[in-house]
């Protein structure tokens, strides 16, 4: 029906949204997938889960964002398979033909063979997660002001955080500033400033793919925090009143009613379909074999972006799965389109790294940015710069800005809602 | 063990936090017991249900709200029954002993009946109403771009309000400038302005307790809007895909996808406790019978305030269940309670109304105020003022403001989430 060519885009996360702007002149029809009528910032996604900040202020509707870009249509729908032969993305209600496919559909929580964790342990990936981890803490608080049994109340005070890498970091600290610093004198029977967060992991310091001297500055900001962090542990159970660890070879319970996950995520199960669909065999954490310029193996009009490709770095590790590699990836896919339709090739892609960061709390930030780095307050205030920027991009820099400086100035966290049925 | 009084306040709504507060001073302890950790900002819940506001914006932790009155005590619990012999309070997991209880549990949704209308129709007094409602109305859009069976496009892109009280006429008007403003432009397959809205009501004019002018001026203002006004339409079905109605003695169905209902409320089911309790009967509307001195009928010592009061005005008709009721009832409450400790009486409670107010749009609302009815860009305004003064002694200001700057101008609604499992 249609002479210009149609690109089909599954997923509006980091990668797709970016690859969907970046084909803003190119001369085809875009069609943009998503199961989710909003783009999440996920990286703020620990604040909704902190009640520093509310879904909405991290989430803006894809249709919003692209408005003004006639050649792409937004469709709200879940996709459920490919058909890889006749050009067709399957989905729960219906199809979608294409002529180039890009796959975005990004990743979700691993609990590593361990799915019946997922109901005591909350991993952080959708604002739905988010709400009900800022519930939870929310709740035990009240629990333990109500609860008269000291052991059960000090099961109720404690928090663990599985997984020490950013997410893990963030949500830990901002946990110590809600124990010492939100909730401080709202209580009458408990001392808030006394709950006990642990954030375990198994390897020996926080932040692992920071360099040392910064692992120390946080470790250590965590601990003036009163977050204590536990190395070399590994998870061997969780239930709803405890989770079972193993440090130093011995067996470990520690009661709790609050464990969140932030040890490890996966590709969207659309890789398994992927796989399935090609033939390929599937990699390492569900992601998809690509060949350097993102395309499916053995597919010319198939790309795979984001936290779903099985990309490596120089020394054989997988890319992060972060914004930035998505964002790169996205823009990527799109100019190895648009080239393509002009019968032009382009070079592999090459991740360009910036600099990583990760806010602890208050003032307190590590970072590691070109090679240079820094921490405290400088840290912090680049962290907060940065992410405005970007955030900006989809939604209003003004309401984020001055939410945060009422959190900050009044040390209070305004959405600290107990919501859902 | 205490030989100062216990106060327990059921319910933090405005009835019961206003009495909280206003026993600022007095010689007691105070326990103000709700099942929910915020105090909500009602008149404003139709904002969040058509993405204007976000929850947060709304509501506030009652703990924070009452975070330096050293007097009160808050806790998160479910009330279930009183035992007004032995003056306990009965929870869920527990129980409170009072020497004076004020009861202020506030109101639901009424169906008159019809309580299997609830799952079609949801109603607006909770949150997750709110949020329920703004995922409905935002989904109806996305299912009519992907449906090609014009009938059925029809059918979602048909909006019924059942209620022409201010709740409903909100709403309404609310859902009109979604669909002419807000969406416009975003969908490619549809127009969102051709939604037709319709609001029902058995009565023959929008605001009944308006002013006649007023009801008229809000009517046309909602013509305007795109939304269709029925009067004397009586609902007689409402199921997934479609409402009957009676109008002028003849049975219609109306196919339509999306129904709010704002036809009434009646008190909470803890008025029919309390009459269990007390063995007097329950009032019209789930109400409990009070003395004009708010307190329930043969019990010195128990309050019942806002809502849950059966109390008429001069004429005979029950007082609003208003924001304005609700806290001054509260506050006289309090006052009784004081006086009471001192061994003296009080004047029965008097309303004392200032006026009413509904917007319907953007610079459009009508005001019925001291005697004064305006509408128009001054109500408009009246309203924002009001409400913001009325927000600001639980949240910030600014930031709902601003909120509210920003949509203005953008004519966006920067919480258009569809959230939920």
């Amino acid at each position: 029906m249609n002479s210009i060519p149609h690109i089909v885009i599954v997923g509006g996360g980091f990668a797709g949204l970016n690859a969907a702007r970046a084909l803003k002149h190119a001369p085809a029809r875009v069609t943009l997938v998503d199961r989710r009528n909003f783009h999440l910032f996920q990286p703020l996604l620990y604040q909704v889960a902190t009640a520093a900040l509310s879904p909405a202020n991290i989430a803006s509707p894809l249709r919003y964002i692209l408005k003004k870009q006639k050649n792409v249509n937004v469709i709200l729908a879940e996709v459920t398979g490919f058909d890889l032969k006749s050009q067709k993305v399957l989905l729960k209600d219906g199809e979608l033909s294409y002529d180039t496919l890009v796959v975005a559909a990004g990743s979700e929580n691993n609990f590593f063979g361990h799915d019946d964790w997922a109901k005591h342990a909350p991993g952080l990936k959708s604002l739905e997660d988010a709400t009900q981890i800022r519930s939870r803490i929310l709740h035990a608080f009240e629990a333990a002001e109500r609860e008269t049994n000291p052991d059960l109340r000090a099961a109720l005070l404690t928090f663990v955080v599985v997984g020490a890498g950013p997410t893990g970091v963030e949500l830990a600290g901002a946990l110590g500033e809600i124990a010492r610093d939100t909730l401080r004198n709202e209580f009458h029977s408990i001392q808030t400033q006394s709950a006990k967060i642990l954030l375990l992991d198994s390897v020996t310091r926080v932040l692992p793919p920071y360099p040392e001297e910064l692992s120390a500055k946080a470790k250590s900001a965590l601990d003036n925090l009163g977050v204590s962090f536990q190395p070399e542990t590994i998870v061997t159970g969780i239930s709803a009143d405890a989770i079972t660890v193993r440090q130093n070879g011995e067996d470990k319970s520690i009661p709790t009613r609050t464990v969140l996950w932030a040890a490890g995520v996966k590709a969207s199960p659309l890789g398994q379909a992927l796989a399935q669909a090609s033939g390929l065999p599937l990699q390492r954490g569900g992601k998809v074999s690509v060949q350097p310029d993102l395309r499916l193996t053995g597919y010319q009009n198939v790309l795979v972006v984001g936290d779903m490709a099985a990309l490596t770095d120089h020394t054989g590790k997988y890319l992060p799965g972060t914004a930035p590699v998505a964002m790169q990836q996205g823009r990527y896919a799109a100019r190895l389109i648009e080239t393509s339709l002009q019968g032009k090739t382009i070079e592999p892609f090459k991740y360009f790294h910036k600099g990583d960061m990760a806010t602890i709390g208050r003032k307190i930030a590590v970072a590691h940015v070109w090679g240079f780095k820094f921490n405290g307050t400088l840290a912090w205030l680049s962290w907060l710069f940065i992410h405005l920027w970007y955030i900006a991009k989809f939604e209003d820099r003004l309401l984020v800005f001055l939410q945060w400086a009422w959190n900050y100035f009044t040390r209070n966290r305004s959405a600290r809602l107990i919501t859902g049925r």
